[in-house]
């Protein structure tokens, strides 16, 4: 079995690469060079039927992801569904589905088959469920299951997994030495950390990484190598433990890159605004130019119930800056999982932060579209404003509540100063 | 009559000056020189009582301001006196009544009355509405009309004043040959330029600056230099009509320094991402490191429904640059005029924005309160988590929605990180 990027090596265009050419106005060959450089990845696992492929990294536009997913604590298979609705329909051009609850197996395939969007999946997630649920404690999972889990999200059609091979005893010392904040905030990282200081040995995901690659190989699963040592607190950014993990995540990519298989990494997080852009440039240099896929970042600690704002702001600073893929944060994050409301939002907040850095990076059509967006106000053209809004529903309802589509607005009445100066 | 500027630079250490140097952290000292250098300002009109003094500018931390006031076409004076004090209640620094409605001299009084943040108006709507009641067109004011606005302000206890001295006749033809998207949309910007196109005349508030110093003086009004040909689009940012006003706006700067009149200069608007950074060097340098007042900026021209997100994004990024206070940009933003929720999110994202370039910007206070919020997050103590937030009502209404205040989140569960690695 091929993958997109093995394809690409080879010069040869597939569907995907064209379908992807056609949503960002390039030609195939421009697609097929990119993917064969591993500055973008296509995940498109062909057992995922229902996909409409997209493209994340250069020269792509940015991409938002949407994390759905139930947990233990909040189960409802059928809320997430209608998240994922939610998140598509409001333009997320992804979704993570991180189940945790009893039953995340059967709610995967449901995703899955109903996604027109990529899907991700944080593979170690069924191994702790299982571990969990057997002996009480989610870290007592055994290596064998992790890659049995792998194996299966990968059967199912998963296209891209996130995998925090890069979590070492070594990062995870400097971890316990470092007097970290809030030392680890990765599920994923946490599970690994305290799997290794239990049976004293080295992550498996790191051990057996090649034996990893094949499975993920097999079915084109797109790598997404995830920051399992990531900051959850401003004060702990950048910091010693974060940065062995990503230079071991470059080293990673690629060894991923030799076989086959298509590449992203992840990144924080709770960052400074002033060190947003030194964690990009860093990501790119040591992982070789791999797309970046950020969460976030989070540029206050203080922001809860309004993290998507927090997120939308780092998230735009770290796209200037080269991030491609923008994980979204809602208003629920620390707080609670979030309610379809909330997914909406964040999906928006991450799409103004994608769609600003696209037209910093002059990307025609996203300029084109906030010119004609300008030419309707300029020209009081309620109906060509609603057309052009990144949320046309929105609009419209606003519009609705408060005063006609006539050519006057609430706002300024009379004194408006497109008909006062015209 | 002193104003603080002339105290500063006298050396003498006034009231205002203490109760600020409390706020910030610092000296009176250092309050009175960064006063007298002109690099901040502390908008107190003797006349407003009831007022709370803010520092504006180096080195303190950035301020928001909250729009609020009626209009023509929606004049509920009780709903503005509620989103006053619901603007207060979520952390503005300073309010602007922007009221163009009938009674709106009625309801200045009641806000100046009530308001313990700096208040700040817009003199020309006055005379605009006027013109408007008796003549049908906002545009046919008289300057005399118009200085009679700015004196009744100023007796009245107004803080500062937004006048857009800079829209010479120069200016105005740049913009008419210029092929803008959006011509002007500024309400100021555009009667002026109405009114000096009909009369063939240039901007009284240029060419009577001296006249209207000495007014603001008297009851140490701070001027808000206006930037009247803001651009309005993304298109339009940076472009000659925008910077030539700027150029202007400098040398006002200096001779309202030489009048020992306190100065602020406003700056845009719809800026690309890609040019936010440079706006604000260019203001800094032009105006001689005078507080830069940014609306927004607005970094794409379609987020509508979104616009405070929009805003909080080019807010962070112009804070970063040097950029001191700003203005809040509500999710009503060319849409209707905001309800009181309105309000509320857009403090609440222009404070996200300012909060998280005080943190970059070292401010210590900032600092220690992200990271007295990550430790309550570390220790899964919620309670201190609602302590430490921007908004601790919104937290706690979260947390109360969906989960008890114990130690189980529904966002993790048992597979909580904090606690699988502890």
């Amino acid at each position: 079995m091929s993958t997109q990027r093995i394809a690409a090596l080879e010069g040869r265009i597939t569907n995907e690469m064209r379908y992807v050419a056609t949503q960002e106005s390039l030609t195939a060959e421009e697609v097929c060079a990119s993917l064969a450089s591993g500055e973008s990845v296509i995940p498109a696992n062909p057992g995922h039927t229902s996909l409409k492929p997209k493209g994340i990294g250069k020269p792509f536009t940015v991409k938002v992801n949407a994390n759905i997913g139930t947990s233990l604590a909040c189960n409802d298979p059928d809320l997430e569904l209608a998240k994922l609705e939610a998140a598509i329909e409001a333009g997320a051009d992804a979704v993570m589905d991180l189940s945790t609850g009893e039953g995340a197996g059967e709610l995967r395939k449901r995703i899955i088959e109903t996604s027109t969007v990529p899907v991700g999946t944080v593979p170690i997630y069924d191994a702790a469920l299982q571990a969990f649920e057997k002996n009480g404690d989610p870290s007592l999972f055994r290596p064998e299951e992790l890659f049995e889990a792998i194996t299966r999200h990968a059967e199912e059609g998963v296209d891209f997994v996130t995998v925090h091979c890069g979590v070492t005893r070594s990062c995870v010392d400097k971890v316990r030495r470092s007097g970290r904040v809030t030392r680890i905030v990765s599920r994923g990282g946490s599970l690994l950390a305290a799997w290794m200081e239990r049976e004293g040995k080295e992550n498996p995901l790191y051990t057996r990484y090649d034996e990893m690659l094949e499975i993920l190989r097999k079915h084109d699963v797109t790598i997404s190598l995830g920051d399992g040592l990531r900051p959850g607190s401003g004060a702990d950014a950048t910091d010693p433990a974060q940065i062995e993990e990503l230079v071991t995540l470059g080293d990673l990519t690629l060894r991923a890159w030799e076989a086959g298989v298509q590449v992203m990494v992840e990144g924080p997080g709770h960052i400074p605004l002033n060190q947003v852009q030194a964690n990009v440039v860093l990501q790119k240099r040591l992982c070789h130019g791999a797309p970046f896929y950020v969460l976030g970042p989070l540029v206050t600690d203080v922001g809860a119930g309004y993290d998507h704002i927090t997120g939308a702001i780092g998230g735009a600073i770290a796209g200037m800056a080269g991030a491609d893929f923008l994980c979204y944060v809602t208003p629920a994050e620390h707080l609670s999982l979030p309610d379809i409301d909330d997914v909406r939002r964040g999906v928006m907040a991450s799409r103004i932060a994608g769609h600003a850095v696209d037209i910093a990076r002059g990307n025609k059509a996203a300029v084109q579209r906030d010119l004609e967006m300008s030419r309707c106000r300029a020209a009081l053209d309620w109906n060509g404003q609603i057309a052009h809004a990144l949320d046309p529903a929105e609009v419209k309802r606003r519009l609705a509540d408060r005063r006609n589509l006539d050519d006057v607005c609430s706002m300024c009445g009379k004194l408006c100063a497109m008909k006062v100066f015209s």
